[in-house]
């Protein structure tokens, strides 16, 4: 193997693969670059400014795909176990980065990188085997067209090594499905096409396994750190009710009146009570945990009776039992638990393929398209039997599959007909499971944010769950919610730098203070233990992922909902009449950031004052 | 845990669990046992015919499953990796052992127990899982349903050690399929119903993980007999050629004329050179091993082309290949690849299920099923698309395939209309893929072997490989095969005491005396350094099983070929006009076995010569 090392203690490594010519290179991150950074989120963000010329083709050779963890990774804090990719998205063609639980982070920081930047593309399938400091690119043609389990099995065999973690592509990836996603152990990175950027490149996986240890630089200061925050973890009430029940909200929301039925026509799940929360806890046949988490939020599920008896899954997640419910207008717990396997295995984001299912739906129902068009698929309102072909259709992108294989955007634009107004997304990310009307600072984030309609990019927990963090709010209430989601924003971004856990952070368990002890007692950087300078950096990574977007041509036209979140109000339930009201909210917006108010983009002001003068033009 | 114990070096220790009452009980073999009946195979015979009382369902509490190692599993000696699991067989309802390759056997060593006798059953789904010494039932209810590879991953998981051993069912096991295997990652105890007794006894699997290290009681003497091994295996010109090719013995017996075709209506496959030895090489992907075997005869194939593009399996072995070919007169790489996942999946026994459905194409060609009974499936010659479909419905016992999944003795004499005859089996168990009429000692041993048509019994490689050992002969000739088969059945019981692997001693790569000197070497035994005193013992448990299965009532009525056969010359090719003439060779077996010429049942000379007093009646 070229480059073999021994690794013990270690930190701030970089490898870069270049698929291409087969090349690699190490490097030290300079202290510069963490101390304005951090890791994580900020580090991708950074590198893909820097390295991505505008313009370049998602699915080229010139795109990057950067692997990250954070300097609380792989230690004995809680809830830091999240590992991320960042690329620019074949789907948004704007900047993007995804995450996922289990143990790959973990992994790949005793492995002894903290940042894996793979760009190129090999001329035949490859996988990336990393072993301690030690690196190879392996032929991955007997790989290519395996299912994401397989692919974890047949990796471990060939190398005799069961506890090798795993970053694969399914079929979806292969095939360069839009939104087709990277998986690790059934958990996915799922959103925004890291999966079709790995196929692009001809990378089927990453395989990764070390035995090092996470230098620490004040071990007491750090325990005691980490001792605080498994106090929280333990006391606090909602975390409480996610270790019971995961992330099962589809009650919930439901009761919101925001659970997102019919593509987004109406509120309620007419047989919402299917899917009330105890079924699926009903259905769970063991707990799931990430690396060194406590909250155990993961399932094994299983169908015992029915016509999809004996299939089963890990999860669903709250999105996934949305995914194949909502946009189908059913609730059918059979059918999620198959669906959601089957785009695990295929390697799907469930968010955008039940999204994209939905939009087929709709024009189904408005005689936009016809049985000609789906290849004989009744799309029936009610009639969510299609949806696990059409997945394979996607996957494969044979038939129909095809068309939805490119999201719903530009799927739209291909059929004309007005279908646009049925794609339900932003930048060409589809919606979540949150419809916006419901919930102004959470609508507010999906609209603004960097990767378009991501829920994570900023959940604003206190409309949904009533955390009083920093106050308490209305969740139909206009006013003020630009600071808001400018608050959820940026102290997401700040904790992505670890990387923090979503969950527990919409939950308020992970204060900035606390934060700040944990980091700089794992990094020894002073002013890492200073909240406010966190805080900053958490705007500077948001700032700096706009500036990307921003030079790739995005701007203020970009941060726009399809009329229907805007124009036309609920329908009915609990959440009955409302509109998202986009222009004040916008404007507040706009003018917590300190960005144009006409163009949406930073001030030279603000990007001076967040050190990125580098990005103004 | 109960049971818990510090486990080191050790041996001869026997694990006992009643799955009804959930007791454990442990103990010692004596080792007056152990002189007589060495491990493995031995033991499981002896046990079972102490144990079991004569008439017991074999689906019933009664049944024993006996798991089986042997005094060289878990050693650095060659090919000594299998592993066994004994029982009385659903199939024939006489005595069964089938064995595996794989892992599980040195797993199992390590773990403390050369013997896991499991009787009684559960009342809902459990796994057993025992680690260096301690033991437990564990619920699996949530694995029920779960095809192979997925139990193993989730039995990894939850008990999070990915290098746990697992031997488990699947839907075919639990749904008592009669020819239903037990399965270690890919590898398979395939014949006789294994997976259907564990599934009656609601055993999804048996999880294993041991640390401890094999008592060895002369050091010395067995490294170097180890070595001794290696070098013969090394300059072996056989084994390199399994080396390199696997079991690809397709072209090899289509060219002897004996590749059963179309039911065994013929012995060449029309279409033969379209599955020569190249073509599985050109797909193989990577090679496979077991436990401590410089073989590496496995291959993880994959198919990139054509309809079943994608596909891809560890295998096929030459029996799997014929299986789904030969029965229904087509070669079809693709289909053959895909049906040998879904059997390793769905926990099917290739060899039986190819040749029941080859049954089903028979009697659907000769109308005596029809469309109505096969629920519309075209099993017409050469149309071998239904293939999957019909596994499919035998695992699940769903439609036609509940009636194929009683194999095919049973399921002829449902459907009656002189079906019996084209049920091409021995004791109820299926013919595998060689012509007993092209090799009349190969032959011999499936009429007379005590599991049914099982040609690891006592592979004749002197009729097929033209091994000269005891000496040269005829594959056509009748004189002397009688004392041939007992030969090679011998020398098999004799070898599966270790538990040597069959492949390497169909090419003569074991002789009695090097087997002599491992055995005494580690075991300390001094009869054991005796090559005659193993072709006793071998000697000894070809018998004992023959007189478990006089109990149950076999004789010479059951040592019967259908008369396709015996009657039938080969129409054409290389074996034309050939019959298996089975008068003089069933006289010239039972006089070398000094067995009774009229009832086939051992002399009492021949029992007590043999030790085997006890089972005189």
């Amino acid at each position: 193997m070229p480059g073999a090392k021994k690794v013990g203690g270690y930190k701030n490594r970089i490898l870069r693969v270049n698929l291409t010519d087969r090349k690699f290179s190490e490097d030290t991150l300079s202290n510069e670059f963490i101390h304005d950074y951090i890791g994580g989120r900020g580090f991708g963000a950074k590198l893909l400014y820097d390295e991505l010329k505008p313009g370049i083709d998602p699915l080229g050779e010139e795109n990057e795909l950067i692997s990250l963890v954070g300097p609380m990774t792989g230690t004995n804090s809680q809830s830091f176990h999240r590992w991320k990719v960042t690329f620019k998205s074949p789907l948004t063609s704007g900047y993007f980065t995804s995450s996922a639980g289990g143990f790959f982070g973990a992994e790949q920081k005793a492995a002894g990188f903290d940042v894996i930047i793979i760009n190129g593309a090999a001329d035949k399938p490859v996988y990336l085997w990393i072993h301690d400091g030690k690196y190879e690119l392996r032929d991955a043609t007997y790989l290519w067209g395996l299912d994401c389990d397989d692919t974890h099995t047949l990796i471990r065999e060939e190398l005799n090594d069961p506890r090798i973690r795993i970053a694969c592509i399914g079929a979806a990836g292969e095939n360069g499905v839009k939104y087709a996603g990277v998986f690790t152990d059934r958990r996915a990175a799922g959103r925004g096409g890291g999966g079709a950027v790995m196929g692009a490149k001809k990378l089927k996986a990453i395989a990764i396994r070390g035995s090092g240890k996470v230098a620490i630089a004040e071990p007491e200061a750090f325990r005691q750190a980490a001792r605080e925050q498994v106090q929280i973890l333990k006391e606090h009430e909602g975390m409480k009710g996610f270790s019971e029940t995961g992330t099962q909200l589809a009650e919930f929301t439901n009761l919101l009146g925001m659970y997102p039925t019919r593509n987004f026509q109406e509120g309620v799940l007419p047989d919402w009570e299917k899917i009330e929360r105890s079924v699926y806890t009903n259905l769970r046949e063991r707990k799931t945990a990430c690396y060194r988490c406590m909250l155990h939020c993961g399932s094994i599920t299983k169908m015992n009776t029915g016509r999809y008896s004996g299939a089963w899954t890990e999860g669903p997640e709250y999105e996934t039992i949305w995914a194949f419910t909502g946009p189908e207008g059913k609730a059918d717990v059979g059918l999620t638990i198959a669906a959601d396997k089957l785009c695990d295995d295929l390697g799907l984001d469930t968010i955008s393929a039940g999204n994209t299912i939905g939009f087929a739906y709709e024009l189904y129902d408005r005689g936009i398209i016809t049985k000609k068009d789906t290849g004989g698929l009744e799309l029936t309102y009610g009639n969510s039997e299609p949806v696990l072909e059409m997945l394979r259709q996607i996957a494969y992108r044979k038939g129909f599959g095809d068309l939805l294989a490119e999201g719903t955007l530009e799927a739209a634009r291909r059929i004309g007909k007005g279908a646009e107004q049925y794609a339900i997304q932003v930048k060409g990310l589809e919606l979540p499971a949150y419809d916006p009307r419901g919930a102004k600072a959470h609508g507010l984030n999906l609209l603004t944010s960097n990767l378009g309609a991501d829920h994570n990019f900023g959940y604003a927990g206190q409309e949904l769950f009533g955390i009083p963090i920093p106050r308490e709010v209305d969740r139909f209430a206009v006013e003020s919610k630009g600071e808001l989601a400018k608050y959820n924003q940026d102290l997401t971004a700040m904790t992505n730098t670890g990387i923090y856990c979503n969950l527990p952070l919409s939950m308020a368990t992970l204060s900035p203070e606390l934060y700040a002890k944990l980091l700089s007692a794992a990094t020894g950087v002073k002013d890492f233990a200073d909240p406010d300078y966190l805080w900053r950096v958490g705007e500077r990574i948001t700032n700096l992922e706009r500036m990307f977007n921003i030079r790739e041509g995005f701007g203020r036209k970009d941060d726009i909902f399809p009329k229907r979140l805007t124009d036309e109000p609920m329908p009915a339930g609990p959440s009955a009449g409302q509109v998202f009201e986009i222009e004040p909210l916008l404007k507040s917006y706009y003018k917590a950031r300190g960005w144009d108010a006409k163009t949406g983009i930073p001030t030279k002001a603000k990007l001076d004052e967040l050190g990125l003068g580098f990005a103004i033009k």
